[in-house]
């Protein structure tokens, strides 16, 4: 954390741009209510208490910009912990430019992006890991991203890593402070007592490191890939799916070439859907092309969808399929398609085998469909309370803890001598600090930070 | 206005949609305190003061929905008059859905479009002409448009109109009793001062009814036609003026069918440009329809910006035009284009004259040109307090207010009797009525505030 302190005022537009009931522009820094009382008629704001608001204009010499309610947030009680003034003014476009132009002209200047929430980190009042939740609730796109978000913003494994570091500190310094005693062969850090604290460190990382899966599927959403030989009826799939005519349908096989990609909400969980080409040798360039990203994508996805047309394909042709499907190592899902127009024979074959038997384009079976899908991924919605790493650098940076925690061990457990234990172990505090905050660069908040929007 | 108290409590996003910092929710009505209170984890919202502001979680039992800051505004001294709640949330789509879902929940209903702002109307806290101009500040394109708006949300001419209508119910009722003494000949109500009461409320309207033709532009723009022969330029110099590739262009003359227009403020007004296509006899059906379709254009222009080709026009046909120009009656800009090109003889006869000479294409003379499309509208910027109509409501009352006004002075000329006199009288209240909301029906308020977003 650096100690500096902020003297500049910064000011941003705080809610979505665009017309509406009311738009809120807000101010934080030393003289954030200075600057805003310069130009608003009502009330001495500076002579007033912290959390109050005020019904006044604002005005530029004579001219009045707005009618308009402030609220005075003071230092420390606040976000930021330094003065805020949040300035209600009308949802306009128009108005917010001229009220941010005059707060400029009376001395704030524009906040970066996440500026807001980086000045919270800086002072202290959250921890790094907790501004990252910030960006994730705003961003959360299902009500179990937004719960997982809330619950890390609220702490989530914050004060458990932080306990853990302080106690792998103390055995640090004890380390180091053998190695100024150099020859004398002492031990203040007894090695057991390090080692049971290394392995409970790794059952706790482990635990966080396992959660990652599924909280990346709740933050991200799962690829699942429509796949299937061309005219297996994919894009007509997509659409019933989706309720609408994203895809471009028609009898002549080959009409997808292009992937195309839509969200759908099943469960709490994002599911991306990806309608692909279909797969089958093919003369035609740019089809080949098509062909070859859906291998691609049925490489990445999370789960795959696999598509025969019921009435078109043979009981060899499934079983071929399949293992080829099977060798992909990703969860499938075997659908027969065009129920309405399937072939007797094989249809008595597929009975009570995994396979879910809809018609597409009739609507058919859809929820049967859904709930198969949903089942592949049936994660429990996400409580108060639940500890869970959504974050990618949270997950690279636990793992790159464990496994310098790994080296420690493996040290002990070879004898190596006491300066390259508390390499490793000064190795695995810096990764288990820059996940709170409690080690940080520029370089890193500008990367964290860049990606917020402003006004945040 | 209507005696109904609401005693049911609204609920809508009062900010823009959208992923952003924060996002305001506001509650109105009885209930709203309590409502949120019902969820609320921080203090109990009902002890505390109006005009006061709290940091605490919004929970859905044991679920933990956001941390948000709630903003209480007591009745009366609220925006509706009624009880007031602001919950300030994080700026995300699912977290406003999750909370307005709670707040159903909880005992509220979804807002209609402007209720808000109806509110404020039907408990007295502002007029009818106020509550629109509400409306008109949110959607004030440049900040003439939002001063206009700003004025009259701060009174503007209600308050005089209010005054002037109290003094002729005065001589109305005078008239009215006249005709309770039926047969008696008596005059309460002295003609010659009724007389001078019409004459200055009619001088008063006049200035107002006056005022909208610069009102208007104000509130919706200047249409301006950029017209002219085929290929002399126009596409160019609608790409010129907006500096971008708005309309496509090309060397083949007729290239504009359909009319393009984009908008562009210049000194504090909204230019409407209209490119066009040019204008001659062809035998292109679709183009003839382009051509007629620049006529009605040009009949409809507040400003027409009439282009020649300098390089390819005579001095014959540009005096023929000319006159065309001035028979239509609408202001008209001559604008010589191709200058780089122009024919040096044809440049001469031009010299002294009214013309403006310009390159599109090499982008010469262009701000000369905007110089000219503004001193033809010159408004000056509007001020503080400036009282203009920019309502084609109010404008209409009002003329129909000052018409019957007229009928009256003309009744008193020619010595009509008391009854005609006052069914005139009346006719004109009521329509001065309508504009402050004095009289209004559901129906007028169901148009007026349908056109409201939700939320305010």
């Amino acid at each position: 954390m650096t100690s500096s302190q902020h003297t500049d005022t910064i000011v941003a537009l705080a809610t979505a741009q665009g017309i509406s009931a009311i738009a809120v522009i807000r101010l934080s820094g030393l003289d954030a209510i200075s600057i805003v009382n310069k130009v608003f008629r009502g009330r001495d704001l500076e002579k007033l208490p912290s959390h109050t608001a005020y019904v006044g204009t604002i005005t530029d010499g004579d001219k009045i910009i707005d009618e308009v309610v402030v609220t005075i947030f003071k230092e420390p009680k606040s976000f930021t912990r330094e003065n805020i003034v949040e300035v209600s003014c009308h949802g306009s476009p128009v108005v917010v430019k001229e009220l941010i132009k005059l707060f400029l002209k009376s001395g704030a200047r524009l906040a970066n992006p996440g500026e807001f929430t980086r000045r919270a980190f800086l002072s202290g009042r959250i921890d790094l890991a907790q501004a990252e939740a910030v960006a994730d609730i705003i961003n959360a796109e299902t009500d179990n991203a937004r719960q997982a978000a809330i619950n890390q913003m609220r702490g989530g494994f914050s004060k458990e890593i932080n306990h853990l570091r302080e106690e792998l500190i103390h055995f640090a310094s004890l380390i180091e402070l053998e190695l100024d005693f150099g020859e004398e062969d002492v031990e203040f850090a007894k090695r057991d007592d390090l080692r049971n604290l290394i392995l409970k460190i790794q059952s706790y990382l482990k635990v966080l490191i396992d959660s990652f899966d599924a909280g990346n599927v709740i933050k991200n959403g799962v690829p699942t890939v429509i796949a299937g030989k061309p005219n297996a009826g994919k894009s007509t799939l997509l659409n019933t799916l989706l309720n609408e005519e994203r895809a471009i349908v028609s009898e002549i096989a080959g009409t997808t070439r292009d992937t195309i990609e839509d969200e759908m909400v099943l469960g709490g969980i994002n599911f991306r859907f990806i309608d692909t080409a279909g797969l089958r040798e093919t003369d035609d360039v740019i089809e080949a092309l098509g062909v070859q990203r859906t291998r691609e994508h049925m490489q990445r996805a999370a789960l795959i969808i696999y598509l025969f047309d019921l009435s078109d394909t043979t009981w060899e042709e499934i079983e071929k399929e399949e293992e080829h499907l099977k060798s992909l190592g990703i969860p499938y899902l075997k659908v027969g398609n065009k129920l309405d127009k399937a072939n007797p024979e094989l249809l008595k074959k597929l009975e009570n085998r995994d396979f879910v038997l809809i018609s597409a384009g009739k609507k058919q079976n859809i929820q049967k469909l859904k709930d198969s899908v949903l089942s592949n991924f049936h994660i429990k919605h996400v409580k108060q309370g639940d500890v869970m790493v959504t974050n990618l650098r949270h997950y690279q940076n636990l793992t790159q803890t464990f496994e310098a925690l790994q080296r420690v061990l493996d040290g002990l457990n070879s004898g190596i001598t006491g300066d390259f234990l508390a390499m490793d172990i000064r190795q695995a505090l810096h990764y288990l600090g820059e996940i709170t905050g409690t080690i940080t660069t520029e370089d890193l908040l500008d990367n964290i930070f860049s990606k917020f929007c402003i006004g945040k």
